[in-house]
């Protein structure tokens, strides 16, 4: 693998069906219907439940004329023996599509009961990369944060509570067959998780963008992803206006659209054994390592950041090192703006475990696509700049 | 419908999956196997057999172990009587998957014998939006133009020789379930097809940009197939470069994706008609129209003019009636550089034709996403400018 930021000459694009607009929820029945299910499996949890969205969602699959069996046991960093119990739900119910309705771990969770309940086994049997055999039944997945990008990507990310790590999946038949995004959902969101799931969205935008798998095709949703967040997390952040609130949906939308398909980088190869050893936020550890996986990555993507620079907003920073040092100002700003955490610290990481998880990230599917190839000293070195 | 140019509150968005890259016809065997065909039905003309592209397809058949029926009674423009008597020759052999390879031709008689295939009857029964009832079989589209964007959308335009007019087909299963594009194929593209095919690329990118249907998940398509052409076009055209060729195909690829889902407006309802009357080309009655339908659209397009600026490359031109001025300017001098036709009088059209030409023109599904509500004597109008 070389360093460098030159496009792929040959790839693939891929994206489920999309439907987006407030109210859409009512349309989750339409979806499940057209898809051949009679009995929905709805994977859900008790704060959407509490908050109403849940109760919507029942009545549009109702309203279709189809029965459901509801699941929310789910927590947060979905665990491996959650989608095993609920795969066997799924079975038992002789269930035929199933819906997931929440953030990152709802969705992710509703992945996991899909492989399962098509394949049998244990989650962790299919951690990698394409080591799915048998299809799994049509799902509709409809997302109610701001930023994970679950409801269109091809990955599933499920925790081994055993070795206290995250699974990372990645298969094209992990898409689900249509996304369907409802920005009113965001209303209820806890204010804390708009700020760290907008900055998921503003880590899968950047390292898709600096990814050495992207494409033209995913550029454009990287690029504009940044510029909605750019344009509106501050004011969704503070004030929760409605409109700033369905551009942060859209950005989330765009960038899973964009790091689906040209993947990821340093940043995820990071998080995801940081969050699966501490259980923590997903969105707050990638705010805290994004400025210094920039930091890291902006000598080798020179080409790309004029574009990047456009997408932030700068003008006329033309010139190569000003423009690096504008785009590292403009991250840096933003998140400073909105409230993100800025240490690893802060995130209850212990600096003698460093080392550990850098060893583990080196294992990361993330790190392929890394613009900058990473040994473990890089990435501990990283680490302990975020500490 | 109103004016305006506001984002759509609720919308969907749906592209096939997408490969793309030089040699990549390699992959329409594996492609056609994996839709589950066994004996093929491949479309395509005269042209690209001699230039040895349809034996690339029949060899990548061979070699995923496929059978294949070839047809190539195709001609510009393709007419109802081909595509029924390839429906008929579709079914006569038992095919399972249709391949097309080819221009805008090739590929809509390819999607017009799937639906005669799957629904019988005449091609014209299925005018209009969303007129057909059975599914289709499965489709690989290869285009081989920089221009069409049929292989990505949901259109198929076919000839009805009768009326001497263009039936415009729109459903989500027309989209085929594969675009395949392999770049190496415009090696052979005749130099007049460059500027044709791409400057009909451009219209699908200004008109899906400018349309009332359009989102920031189709905009961004749009602008990138501007930025393409615009950085790539006056050297394809002149010297054919592989990179810039390249560019081109990148370019049309991503008109296809925006327009496919945003729809079109004024130029396309005015080149069908006119299409459709004199067997024209259709690039060349789009480079002639789109200059003065940008002009008639300008002023109510004027929120989204600084995003389309920077895709033309202007910088610093945020007074709205500069950026006006600019895009318009760059337009013109963009299809003056690569030499595109400048008006319809040079395509054949006559004089008295004109007022029966917008006439037909008023009952073009493109229209109804023009961002402007254009009367009779509008269109007419433009057609006089333009003449």
């Amino acid at each position: 693998m070389s360093e460098g930021t030159n496009l792929m000459s040959h790839y693939k694009f891929e994206v489920p069906e999309i439907v987006f607009g407030r109210g859409m929820l009512s349309q989750v029945g339409c979806c499940a219907r057209r898809l051949g299910g009679r009995k929905i499996f709805l994977v859900s949890d008790q704060g959407l439940f509490e908050a109403g969205w849940v109760d919507q969602v029942m009545k549009s699959l109702l309203q279709a004329g189809l029965e459901f069996v509801y699941f929310d046991q789910v927590s947060i960093n979905p665990k491996d023996h959650e989608v095993e119990e609920g795969a066997r739900e799924y079975l038992r119910h002789g269930a035929d599509v199933i819906v997931g309705l929440g953030g990152g771990s709802a969705m992710d969770a509703a992945k996991g009961i899909a492989i399962l309940s098509a394949n049998g086994g244990r989650i962790r049997d299919f951690e990698g990369t394409d080591r799915i055999v048998r299809p799994l039944p049509p799902m509709v997945l409809c997302p109610t944060t701001c930023g994970t990008g679950s409801d269109v990507s091809q990955f599933a990310i499920i925790s081994d509570t055993e070795k206290r790590c995250k699974l990372t999946i990645m298969s094209r038949c992990v898409a689900p067959n249509i996304s369907l995004t409802d920005p009113d959902t965001l209303k209820t969101l806890p204010e804390e998780y708009i700020c760290t799931t907008a900055t998921d969205a503003l880590s899968h935008a950047l390292e898709a963008f600096f990814s050495i798998a992207a494409t033209t095709l995913t550029d454009v949703h990287a690029v504009k992803a940044i510029r909605l967040l750019k344009g509106n997390l501050v004011e969704a952040v503070h004030e929760q206006t409605p409109d700033a609130m369905e551009n942060l949906s859209r950005a989330s939308l765009h960038a899973g659209m964009a790091f689906s398909n040209s993947l990821l980088g340093i940043v995820h190869a990071l998080a995801h054994p940081i969050g699966g050893f501490y259980n923590a936020n997903h969105g707050s550890i990638n705010a805290v390592l994004l400025p210094e996986v920039i930091r890291y990555d902006l000598p080798v993507v020179t080409e790309k950041l004029p574009e990047l620079a456009w997408g932030l907003g700068c003008k006329g920073a033309d010139d190569e090192k000003v423009v690096a040092e504008v785009v590292q100002g403009e991250v840096d700003a933003l998140l400073e703006a909105c409230g993100a955490p800025r240490s690893l610290r802060s995130l209850g990481v212990q600096r003698e475990d460093l080392p550990k998880l850098a060893r583990n990230a080196l294992e990361d599917a993330c790190l392929i696509t890394s613009p900058r190839q990473a040994d473990f000293n890089d990435l501990l070195g990283i680490l302990e700049k975020a500490f």
